[in-house]
């Protein structure tokens, strides 16, 4: 049903990660190309430098969490039905962070599936 | 640096993750016996039933996402810092929720500290 894409990257430019402005508009972006549906934001300003943020999508949710003082982003993107939002909005956060060093994995979140008896294909809440 | 619990629930009782009231609740209180610091929170009410709810901590983030006809839970611990608050929310939201069949993953965010050369200790946006 879900597919929940980890990722952290390494060597982004801390201008594109320090505060809530600049990152919010590439991270809009990013949601706007993807085909993901935002139904609401939010975001929090660390201090000195360093941002959260999540988007709550009818897909479930996309977070992003920046450690600029070491160039450090963690960010999660799950969401059930398609797959391709998903890995759309993955490749975009790269071309827009263009991080050196990437680490991602995915995880398929599928329990209810695999517990189930039936054959029938899996509901996402859209 | 980070802890990261990704957890699925299995056999929950639909009336606690119908509505965002109730399900807001129980969160609630698991935030507050947890020891994690909430900054904001956000909710989502699906029709005819299903709630999304991510709430920024200091520490990350916690998101719930529910799909009460599988009486199913997909669930996001991510913190900085010590473990002991994501692990505690985790007991928390077991014993909140009382799921029949659980799937626990624990992964480490840990790639900036993995990359640098010298041996000091990773800082938590806290």
């Amino acid at each position: 049903m879900g597919i929940h894409v980890i990722a952290e990257f390494l060597g982004v430019n801390p201008e594109k990660i320090s505060r809530v402005e600049k990152t919010r508009e590439i991270l809009d972006r990013v949601i706007a190309k993807s085909g993901l549906n935002a139904i609401s934001s939010s975001f929090h300003q660390f201090e000195p430098h360093g941002v959260s943020a999540v988007y709550l999508l009818s897909e479930s949710h996309l977070s992003v969490h920046t450690w600029p003082e070491h160039e450090y982003v963690a960010l999660d993107i799950f969401t059930c039905g398609a797959d391709e939002p998903a890995l759309k909005a993955f490749e975009l956060l790269v071309e827009e962070f263009q991080p050196k060093i990437i680490e991602k994995k995915i995880i398929r979140r599928d329990l209810y599936e695999k517990n189930r008896s039936s054959n029938t294909k899996g509901t996402c809440s859209l």
